[in-house]
């Protein structure tokens, strides 16, 4: 995205606590304190980068208050209590400035049932679908490719990016995202296997997303056997995620990229979720409970504390010294074998 | 999806075999034992959760033959040699009353190659392609936005999802069903490398999908490099799972979510196989093999058994025993130290 | 896909170093030395199923030279430095007689914003969408249902499948190739906890994907925070890979399926990533490095090697030892109890 701000202009939008070494000039691009240049505006936003500073040639530098650092000439510093949350304003006005809202109202080449029910302020792009009886709240924007199925009811200002799927009857809070891809409510993976044969298992419930919600590319939720598969208010999810038929997930979660929740299984609230985590059906993880990236959950115990990590997993800590005194492990058949020895001579004396 | 049915509708179709406390109401949702109040219908699955019922609210609850329990006030038990089955059955009922089937039929705004051959009662829905020489068999179901390529075989009654590409040639079977956003018939991934330059291998083979197959919310089959990357008949396949090119998957597996299959893999009859595992290319998994969750399989050998779980795989036992002392390892080093310490102190005497 | 070929057509076109056995017939596929029959043809391509050659019933096999075997009757033998190059030649010529290029100039279905710029030679689908300030470069392919957001470049020469869709301002270089169900430039997965209450960052950056390239099916490559999540020149990314954002992955790397990176990582030259790897954020891995299937990585430190392998990554050799020593830890369980046992009884004469 194309942005260019002078100084002034910088200074008025973000309001920072101090300002050291005020010169005049714009910038017209952000990037890590190593690779800015001339022009260029850097941040401080983790403070295991600070020794990145002195060497940065960035103009503008965001930083946190109480560093003690001087600007280099033709440098200017402005301190924050939060410069993640300063940057963050800044990359949101660049962004309403490049953002291409849709046109509001419903493209002549969507597809709508006359049963449908749209509300104020829509924007429905090509090719989309509504089937019969969906309802769409106000200021939702629907864009090309996505396909509404029947009975689906989608909350105010959510938006669904292109070539998203919501199959029958789901249930969409407001300001819900649904990035590309994202398939929810198909049939959950259910069968009953007779003499070999897996007979599928009617999947007749739903998919319910509370407000709030983000659901990553590609990933899929799956409609419940029966009653819901549920996603709480304020939950985040990643791309490539796949989330089974009947798991709940309470409110406030993040889960990263690529984990797969089996069926039935309850997530409590404010659950963090490492990317590739596998998660057992049928399971209860209670609220802020973290999980390590990779980790494999085939239950949940309250001895095992907060934090977990390890295939299967273990308390964090446990984990931690298991792998460290995993390449151990050698020397310690090495030992074992010494010790053998050395009690057979001592024996044999 | 909305119901309700009177007992006696429920007992007609049903047909259990034995009544206990037989009163007259309706019911309108299911639910988990836990969690169904007044009007609602829960079921005992599994054996683990019998202490549920006891306290369960629900109206009716579907029960094995052969449990001593006795309705509370108001409540009806209906005894089935197998309560899933029969909820399966209501759930069909339920199902076939709330599910829209596509009108049967070409959509004016799906493009179709006059070459394609299309048989009776098929439904074609909006923003289909189909490109030419493709045959669509009886009763298929093509909904909106799916993608056909030439020459591409689909068999009777199968039904797919919006959103589904076939690549060219490929050939899908009878009462397959494929959902949203799958992919069959990709070129699979292989580069010769050539001095640091990876120079595609052209894929010139199909993927033929065999009768009564489902494959999951976009899951990925890739087409062979030549003949046939071949998933077999009654094999059900979950969400985001990769099946690579050249692989030979036999009839009836079960195949969990996000499992990899690396190409010219052949995987028996009847194998069952949990989510997120991956397979290496070029081993044979034979019949009947069951591959816990999480695991990554690096080849098999007949002393195995049929039952693995780990990474890399071990037999089941060796794997579960393993997981059991992993968290005593650290405890092994502090013995193994004592124990060089009294030996040490034994021989300075 | 179907064709026949003349033994002489074949030497014609792949020009063997040797022909042993010559005998004049035509074959009209390509299998596996197992099982392939008459008038199929067939190739040793690793040393390791050469025993399969003397029993192989195809009529034509292509083999390395200076390999001591004699044809069986009716059976051909052609000899080349590289018998996996010869026969992908004679895939390539197999494969240019059967594929469909899509016709060039854009479908009455497409619809193409009046600012696009578009080049000669470009072939556009039906259904596909290309907003404002697009650019197109000769040659290119954009199959049926693709999305190309605002401000999006495609280089020359490149082919996007079905189903596509590259989000506003991303950069796609010249002979690449996007398959279907691949999402380029979807938002980083970036929040600011706040109280509990996840706020979105906003992702103002984009994706730039070097000349090529190949993404697999359904992988999803999300863009920056700010400035550019890169794909570098010749890497090949197979299917449903993650790539999160303001990743910098180099020239040259091969990454298999369901492999995750996540944001703000930095991927060298020529680095070989296997499937189903997890690789933590903002850390590097230098050129050439080489990562087993299934491992997480969780740091880089340059002790480790080039070669790496587990959950977490361990170098090569430790982790291959340690699966080996991982099934005899039982049994050091045993020897430390018995020759703790021993000692007791020792001390205690």
């Amino acid at each position: 995205m194309n942005f260019s701000y002078e100084l002034d202009e910088l200074i008025d939008l973000l309001v920072p606590r101090k300002v050291i070494g005020h010169t005049s000039f714009s910038i017209s691009y952000i990037e890590s304190l190593t690779k800015t240049k001339q022009r260029g505006i850097s941040f401080l936003g983790n403070p295991k980068y600070k020794k990145d500073v002195a060497t940065s040639q960035a103009s503008v530098i965001l930083l946190p208050m109480g560093l003690d650092l001087t600007p280099k000439e033709n440098q200017c510093f402005l301190l924050f209590d939060n410069p993640s949350l300063a940057l963050g304003k800044l990359c949101r006005d660049i962004e309403g400035k490049n953002c291409h809202h849709p046109d509001v109202g419903t493209h002549p080449e969507a597809i709508i049932d006359a049963t449908v029910s749209i509300g104020q302020n829509v924007s429905i792009g090509p090719h989309v679908i509504i089937e019969s009886n969906a309802t769409i709240a106000d200021n939702v924007i629907i864009m090309a490719g996505c396909y509404i199925g029947h009975g689906v009811k989608i909350g105010n200002n959510s938006v669904l990016y292109p070539s998203v799927k919501v199959m029958d009857f789901c249930e969409i809070g407001s300001r819900v995202t649904l990035f590309s891809g994202v398939v929810i409510g198909s049939d959950g993976f259910g069968y009953e296997t007779m003499d070999g044969t897996h007979e599928k298992i009617p999947q007749i419930g739903n998919v319910v997303i509370e407000d709030d919600v983000d659901v990553g590319t590609n990933t899929t939720i799956d409609r419940a056997r029966f009653s819901h598969t549920k996603v709480g208010k304020g939950t985040k999810i990643d791309n490539l995620v796949q989330i089974g038929h009947n798991v709940i997930i309470g409110n406030g979660c993040l889960i990263a990229a690529q984990t797969g929740i089996a069926g039935s299984t309850t997530i409590g609230n404010h659950v963090v979720i490492g990317g590739q985590v596998g998660i057992a059906g049928h399971i209860n993880i209670p609220d802020e409970v973290m999980i390590a990236g990779k980790s494999s959950v085939a239950n949940y115990k309250p001895k095992m504390g907060k934090i977990l990590r390890g295939n299967p997993t273990m308390p964090i800590n446990d984990a931690n010294l298991f792998y460290v005194l995993r390449s151990r492990i050698p020397n310690l058949f090495d030992r074992v074998l010494k010790l053998e020895e050395s009690l057979r001579e001592l024996l044999s004396k």
